[in-house]
């Protein structure tokens, strides 16, 4: 059948579903450089206002999918699980999770990616180990994850280019919050990426890309009910991105917290968000039948060490230097540590996520652009949580930089902190678990 | 100030509105080939979901206007009338409103276009008329308007190149139907092409671009605000197109009809539009203060002849052979004329302008692409209006064709007429005056 772009655009600029074909007809032809970006970013804005139904979501999904190679991982025994986090600040789980999960009999291959933003990706954090390498071949990655459990490294580039395409058309023309565009992206890349079971971290709040719960179980359904059409065991837990997960915001600040909550010395909310989702994964493994067991087995993984030896095994398969995990005083350290205090007093309701984001990347953390050098001991860690009562004095944070003049930068971190005369309650980390 | 385009597009797509200088940095920018098609086509898309308010059309309009030259007809003496049509099937209006016009004082300097779809645009159809020039220098045209009222020429390339540039962009990302992107593609033409004055006719209809009479208003309001606001006297009326006007479709047929309307012997709906429309310009002309006085004046001009010697000077002026208007039976003329025959009874309710239009262009009188030939003589002329009463065996209207196999098309063309048990009324044409 014969289908012309514009056609396409307007039927979906007036409300109507686009069909398969219709759909296979655009994809196709964008990645064969057929159909022009003017087109396409025309129809990706009609999609912003009318979005796309389940059906239509899930052959986009398909489609983006088909577009490009899948990494074939049937080579790894036993059950292949990912996990994927819609982005946070803070959010250094899969340092965590990864270990817990392979040291009880899970298989992680995972991809992952560099950041933009806040703080480096779970790749530029490996990064402050010297020596870890992120780039193995295809081999090397099945024979880490067959030896050890698990692997974490980049992104192939020859997954899914019609996400790439149209991720970076989207970045220029507005498109970028559009839930099915927003769900087709991440699944895509899951599904291509091999592996059987898939959890998605949908996290919402001021500092992540959902702004409310109800956006992020929205966006966690539509991801849930993709995977599951197109066969795979895909669950969803959404959580707290209200205020920075953890204390640590920073690469190597991070790093550090990681090797901590493996040893059962974390923060609470990092190590309850690791414990529950380590429950969640193991069970897809198979490994456990209820969440019960699986917080029993993640605990004891914890407490025993377990689960750090298994973080050092992962650190020298892929060439890290695994003394800094005995001696974290290796990890680099920035010149000026600086404690903000607080100029007012009350209880904590809010530690906006965004702003400590956009202040740990004024001072080193992030990248703006993809040039940007990251300087990996740069960052903030918080000394209070919300729910935590402030007095006049009081230090807030640390802020962590090798650079001079950030009193303005300051200001914002101590502003970011926001203060109430009502008691408040401690938030709690996972809220939802959609299955 | 430093703008980027993809703010503009978040903006508009969230619902504000865009600033005079953020519509300059757009319009500026994309004629001078800094702004890619793929932003400019999702600010487009976004413009159609979220429209645009006054101010902004106006912005907008006067930004295309000064992206190119403009017209100066300050040479030309007197107040000059310019009129547009937003187009319909049998719209021969400006053959018979310029002589009429003219003939009574006011200056007509008009740019046309050609014309893609049912018939030729007004430069095609005074094509009919061998020996018609259609590009007359900037000099000849102004000497032209000074020495007999009145010259109808093709638009000069150098005049408002964003809409160009733009209405090529929305033809192919399905952003045509959008009232501030037609209100100012429309105006910004007509406001560079130098008259004083703007009489807009406004069609409502299946044979028009707006369907409903409320749809028609609005456009025809926003215009004219944007008129006023860019300093000229711009005025509209809303007319039907609910059936097609006068009774021939084609291009020398309707040549014909024009010039029998111009000697008082013309459809009736055609001459009151005709009439209609000249009294509101020459009021606009500042010739008559009322629209009685220029209804006398302008029925005077048609019975006395002065209208018809005006159009002979017009057609002698740009070279064209006078002795057709004298003798219409040396227009090309059609081998094959055939009645269609109604095949049911009842009173005429509606005559598909659209189904005829395109009926009209499958005999020959249209292009269906910028290179297509156009057959002159080809066509269809109406014998039935809506309101009259048709017998079965009774003429609809005849067929005008060079081609042999056109059955289906006379077929479509009967199923055009749409027949009802039900006395109906015959259309007014005039249906709403606005200044």
């Amino acid at each position: 059948m014969e289908f012309r772009m514009v056609d396409l655009i307007t039927k979906k600029r007036d409300g109507y579903a686009l069909t398969k074909e219709e759909i296979h007809f655009f994809i196709d032809g964008y990645v064969q450089g057929k159909i022009p970006d003017y087109q396409v970013s025309a129809l990706l804005m009609a999609i912003v206002f009318q979005g796309m139904n389940e059906e239509e979501t899930v052959n986009l999904t398909s489609e983006m999918l088909n577009s490009g190679d899948r990494l074939d991982l049937t080579m790894i025994k036993g059950i292949k699980v990912d996990k994927h986090s819609t982005g946070g600040v803070g959010d250094k789980t899969s340092l965590v999770l990864g270990p817990l999960v392979a040291s009880l009999g899970a298989k992680l291959a995972k991809m992952s990616g560099r950041g933009l933003g806040h703080t480096g990706g779970t790749l530029d954090k490996m990064e402050a180990l010297p020596g870890m390498r992120i780039n193995l071949s295809t081999e090397e990655f099945i024979k880490q994850v067959n030896d050890i459990g698990m692997a974490i490294v980049g992104q192939t580039a020859s997954l899914v280019p019609a996400d790439k395409k149209l991720y970076a058309l989207r970045d220029v023309t507005g498109t970028v919050e559009s839930l099915p565009l927003i769900a087709s992206s991440v699944m895509s890349k899951k599904l291509a990426s091999g592996s059987d079971a898939i959890l998605l971290d949908v996290k919402f709040g001021n500092g992540a890309f959902m702004k409310t719960k109800e956006d992020a179980i929205e966006l966690a359904k539509v991801m849930v009910k993709i995977g599951r059409a197109l066969k795979r065991d895909t669950r969803a837990i959404i959580t707290d991105m209200e205020q920075p997960l953890g204390l640590a915001i920073g690469n190597a600040l991070e790093v550090k917290e990681a090797i901590a909550t493996l040893k059962g010395q974390g923060p609470k909310d990092l190590e309850d968000l690791c414990v529950y989702a380590g429950s969640v994964m193991l069970n897809e493994a198979k490994i456990v039948d209820s969440y019960e067991e699986g917080t029993k087995l993640i605990l004891e993984a914890i407490h025993s060490g377990k689960a750090l030896a298994k973080f050092k095994e992962f650190v020298i398969a892929q060439g890290g230097d695994v003394s800094y995990v005995d001696d974290v005083s290796k990890f680099p350290v920035a010149k000026y540590i600086t404690p903000i205090i607080s100029l007012s007093e009350g209880y904590l309701k809010e530690i906006n996520a965004l702003e400590i984001g956009e202040g740990a990347m004024k001072l080193g953390a992030g990248r703006a652009t993809y040039d940007d050098q990251i300087d990996l001991s740069a960052g903030i860690v918080l000394n209070k949580k919300v729910g935590d009562y402030v007095r006049e004095g009081d230090i807030l944070c640390y802020t962590h930089t090798n650079k001079e003049d950030v009193k303005n930068v300051q200001k914002d971190i101590h502003d970011a902190f926001k203060l109430t005369k009502e008691k408040v309650q401690p938030l709690r980390v996972v809220h939802e678990y959609i299955k």
